[in-house]
């Protein structure tokens, strides 16, 4: 099953490594990943991505709790939240795909950033569903470059994990 | 001065760890980083945030690109590049700030994503000055907890890191 972990830790030298560290000491593969800094600049707040048995992502929790520097560790797959992700694609833009690329775009409520005169890059923000299914609307007109930020996750309402 | 590095690498256990601790290793904060899937499952693409000078900065991309399972370490900051960040905003939305919430929110082109009866949670896409700007106007309103996705980066015009 897929686990989206949020952590907050002290913004120091070393804990972003000893985090990851023991996600993959103890065999889970990080699906994506992505820190930066909180509302608190001494504070960094990052979101895990993985996949694993609930009993296990358990155990990894709560030995990433008794890490120094690591101040709270929740699992937002046992609440409700809201998640999303940003990618820029770049495509090659040919002059026959073109126009079919730029109704993709705005049937997804995509945004093309950056033009040349043989590439078009696309920025677009959602959750997975309709990130999945951009991408499938693009593949087969020629994607030349993904970068993905991996997701970010938010519980619903007005709870808050600070 | 401020650095962002792209690094492809193979997605296997550990490699996250061993590139954010060579980093830490050599003294350097990092500001934000993230990894997910490139367009290939098999390829992991990370975006690192970074400040150092840039003969320091040279030196940790060359010992990355040695590490086993990296297989490409581009400093975008020495082309023309785009760069984006992704966030989510939880303000508190009591009855008398709620209509300038939404005021900003329209003005930068964001998107109220949930709503409890005493929070709003935003979603904003942009570059840094785009990005600072907006928090700069929410934050005498009340914000309650934020989440950044880290910067992503793609270079300008048809060249491709792949």
């Amino acid at each position: 099953m897929q686990h989206t972990i949020s952590v907050l830790m002290n913004n120091r030298f070393g804990v972003l490594s000893r985090v990851s560290g023991l996600f993959s000491s103890r065999g889970f593969n990080i699906e994506s990943l992505n820190v930066a800094e909180s509302s608190d600049p001494t504070v960094s707040r990052m979101t895990i991505v993985t996949r694993g048995d609930t009993a296990k992502i358990e155990q990894v929790t709560k030995q990433l709790n008794k890490l120094v520097d690591v101040i709270k560790v929740v699992d937002l797959t046992e609440e409700s939240f809201v998640d999303r992700e940003l990618l820029l694609i770049k495509m090659n833009a040919e002059a026959r795909v073109r126009e079919e690329i730029l109704r993709i775009v705005d049937l997804f409520r995509a945004k093309v950033v950056d033009v040349s005169p043989s590439t078009y890059t696309i920025e677009i923000t959602g959750d997975e569903g309709k990130l999945t299914g951009f991408l499938d609307m693009l593949s087969p007109l020629g994607i030349q470059e993904i970068v993905r930020s991996g997701r970010i996750a938010i519980s619903r309402g007005n709870k808050s994990i600070n």
